[in-house]
């Protein structure tokens, strides 16, 4: 850590200070300028305590505050086996699905669909986090129970989102990978419980979360003792207004220099685009997500939710070929 | 509403699906555009469906999606009284406090200090939502014990933030105003529970909300039950770091023109600035807030979090002073 | 375009207004809403004057506000020819070359590479926009004649950034392809002056310019006659601080959609992170950009200025490589 | 100036090259970090170029980038004298005028009406920079000349925007404070050239212009000789579109905080909303702007542009009032 100070007001009791919890403080005096080197176990202390002495302008940790979640912990990339299906390695994760369940009709047929092209996981929301609450906000336990269905006659299993930590017995028991939406990314509460089970967690990328944030909050489920992580880059909020947020897909190369943890990459929450979903959803490939989430409804203009941006079943079959050419020129080349 | 067409292939099939709904479709042509008037009662209807038939560019509401927040369904300026002290009434409402609660000397010694300056409300947090699972995550429940004193002490009703729903039980009880923090306002199972309790809620402004999310999570507790919303402006992300936010003082404005709910500002979580929370405070109050809520403590170098932020009892009395003369130059001016 | 007012204040002046305007009005009312179709040649009028009429909620136009550079007015994509390199065709553009020119040496060198590794055009600054006036700004004219000797050693044409109106003669007679640097976008008296000329354009997108206001600048140029302008996507101002800027790929796709002018993607300027230019170099590709612009060093590490987004001629091979690769399965796939 | 290592890679190469500079470079370390303090003139280096040895994780100055502009380089306040009116000193400037100079008989009137209330300065746009080429532009040359002849009726100084270098002789001998707008702010040349003449610069902040930015474009005008610049605040884009920028008070404190320069605030052009106006106009004043701008009408119903954003000759009387009432009580309090 090092300490830049303005003046000299209570540079000794500063000093004091960090001697006092078994810190070495190393003095750098120039002109104009002074700056304090702190060696020793920086966990016990607060950077926000030690800039409240007058004097400090600046407090700057070298090492990154996140630390199970950092590769520094672990180089080893994390590997998630959710029932022979790898997420981390070598093989591409691909989850589709529709926005909402609406009916068993609906979520079998597009389960099949996907199932055919290719895809991993069936995602669909059961509940729904909608900025209305006039809006639809999904079959609820109704949905669950329609998505069981769907993966007992797919195989596929089932990623779906959590919006209570009243519903997590009923999630724990029932659902494969749990899904933490952006609007809860900084739900502590609801983190914390999540680590003390032991089932993957999905956990999307807040609108306004910088990477930090992001990782922190999986600090916190990591923290609690839940290491099955999958990060989602899912756009983050900015001042363009022609896409519903703005796809960072830089943020896939910040977690893989960062993290040990797997990402992957949702194109059509980002960009509430249909058009978009595909070049997007390669792109990310290409960038490489360890895998792609994407909204796939078997009649997209009459989606209850969302249907702006859900391509049909034979989009997805396309998306899924063009991927496989992708996969085996990055293979080879990247 | 007014449906936007890009082309006419399924314009006829859109005003069969509007008019059985029991809307009227006034369709106005022109060389190269077509738009659609629909009137009737459009709750039946989801604009996100009537997008996703072909041809469709864009479809606008005129109204608000906000209802009992709105100044239409209701124009007279929402009063909260909590215990005689009213809320969006002629007088400013002070709310102030440390930012954690650390023991009982330094919150009863800050409440005594502040309350003595006039403040109407303490402020104090007892659940710290922290971006690290490592920071100080506050007293918790012996907080809120120790809040409880320092009423006891005071006569002070105490305002503090809560974390989960499984704590309702206990705020509802011991809490005067429930604060839901900038990261939980889109948390809708919080919200929804917060809803069906009579006790006033503190909502502040999410990182990244727009004014009209902002009002419609005002909106998920009053569709549930509880009208007793005062919002609060905390700042938005914005690209500038030198700040830790940016203070929109114009979103009261805003709010005042399209809500009937009281409005305050909080300067210090805003800035993260000492040195800015004065004037920013009375530039909140100048603006027509109907109140401010500020940190102050008691010993602001030895603060275990926001130390940062908060400004010293002295600095307290000192802006109590300045809002009290400005608030007679605005009874009269303004 | 549909008038929304919320009272009727000035209705019929606004109308009386409209008629003498030769512009039909078409009223639709509701119980409470009020809004009036407009039909007939809208260019006589102003939206913000209409916005001025008493009542007037809101003002929306159907048509999109860029005229030439819209699809809707040129449906056949632009192809600019360079003296037989064609920008906007099937083949990928390539422009490769140092951040700044720094002597005959570096700039030959570094040209002769990108040259063996298949670029089609050779950057290289000149004139440095610079936030600091005490920071390097550029070899300046001196810049200019090494960049002609690589051109006049490789057969290279040759892409250089104008600052200043008053260098117009000077880049019209020597550089290929003109650029206009992210803080210029908006500088109308340049992008007038430009208008006047026959050259090729490369105009950046500002950082927080919207897709719209992008292409109304390069609606200046073309409304002053020049139609050669190829866009460049380089990345916007976020609340990121991860990255420099954030990378819109969103808008290769949105430019596609709405222009027939090319659009190429500027990972380096993006980003700031040699280790992320190659991934979205390869991502902007996929995702369907006419080319790619891409900053190469023969010895990175000791660049003037933007080193550290700098790639080697080695990378820079290896990026060619991974392109033909990709741009097979493009053409087979998508 | 701390140099972070990631590794010890180029350790020796970079402490070197410090001492081949004559600086003095002090290493720390610690078991996994590594720092060196550099002591000495550190503007010989460039912060990016030792960004680019192997093993630098960051590079962190300590003393502020801009010099000229500093508190520390002038601790005391500039005052900018025009014939006998004094920007930054104990009274608060006031500008007033339409957005667009229209007639003679329309500047002239709102001269007087705002002479007569109490405005320092007469503002009005002759050359006007708008998004699209389509828009009104201003009346130019003409526009200036009826600008002089409202300046001869009342006295009023006046303040208009320059865009282009080739009028600045004209601009130089007419007009009384040349104004940068926005969309220039990074307009290097310009800002070079206007750093020659002896003229006061009212610089707006740029739409994304971070504050350092924004003091570093003022550092290029006084590191050509022009120390006469005003500051203005005038919103940054953030993601909120409710209003058509975000005004950023906070930006006049730190102004206030880190230069001499006297500072300004713009609310017209901020929020774009006629209602907004007067009360944030009222809250510059409060966190200690040196003045204000803002935009004036006789008829802002029909005003060229911007009327939705012009209030009133009865409306800025009243204004006047308040601030006069204001100043009584911050010259007391504050």
């Amino acid at each position: 850590m090092i300490i830049f100070l303005e003046d000299m007001q209570e540079k000794n009791k500063l000093i004091e200070y960090l001697n006092s919890n078994d810190l070495e403080a190393r003095e750098i005096l120039d002109n104009d300028q002074v700056f304090i080197g702190v060696i020793g176990d920086l966990d016990k202390i607060d950077g926000d305590y030690i800039k409240s002495f007058k004097g400090v302008k600046e407090v700057k940790r070298i090492k990154e505050p996140f630390k199970k979640v950092s590769k520094i912990f672990q180089p080893k990339k994390t590997l998630i086996d959710i029932n022979g299906e790898i997420i981390g390695g070598d093989k591409l994760t691909v989850i589709a699905g529709p926005c909402s369940v609406e009916s068993e009709e609906q979520i079998v047929e597009i389960a099949k669909a996907v199932k055919k092209s290719g895809a991993n996981f069936l995602r669909g929301g059961a509940f729904k986090p909608r900025t209305s609450p006039y809006s639809f906000q999904g079959l609820k336990y109704e949905g669950l129970e329609l998505l069981k269905l769907a993966k007992k006659e797919t195989g596929l299993d089932i990623v779906t989102e959590i919006m209570s930590t009243k519903d997590l017995e009923i999630f724990e028991r029932d659902v494969d990978i749990i899904q933490v939406g952006a609007r809860n990314m900084q739900n502590f509460d609801l983190l914390c419980e999540l680590g003390k089970i032991n089932k993957p967690i999905l956990l999307k990328r807040g609108f306004s979360a910088t990477i930090e944030e992001w990782l922190m909050s999986a600090e916190y489920i990591m923290a609690n003792g839940n290491d099955k992580i999958i990060l989602c880059e899912r756009g983050i909020r900015t001042f363009e207004t022609y896409t519903r947020n703005t796809l960072d897909l830089s943020s896939v190369l910040a977690i893989r220099e960062l993290s040990h943890l797997p990402v992957i990459v949702d194109p059509s929450h980002a960009t509430g685009k249909r058009d978009m979903v595909l070049p997007l959803a390669k792109a990310g490939v290409v960038v490489g997500a360890d895998g792609i989430i994407v909204e796939v409804h078997n009649n997209p203009d009459k989606a209850l939710c969302d249907g702006a941006q859900s391509i049909t079943p034979e989009n997805f079959s396309q998306l899924m070929e063009d991927i496989n050419a992708l996969e085996k020129i990055i293979k080879k080349n990247i």
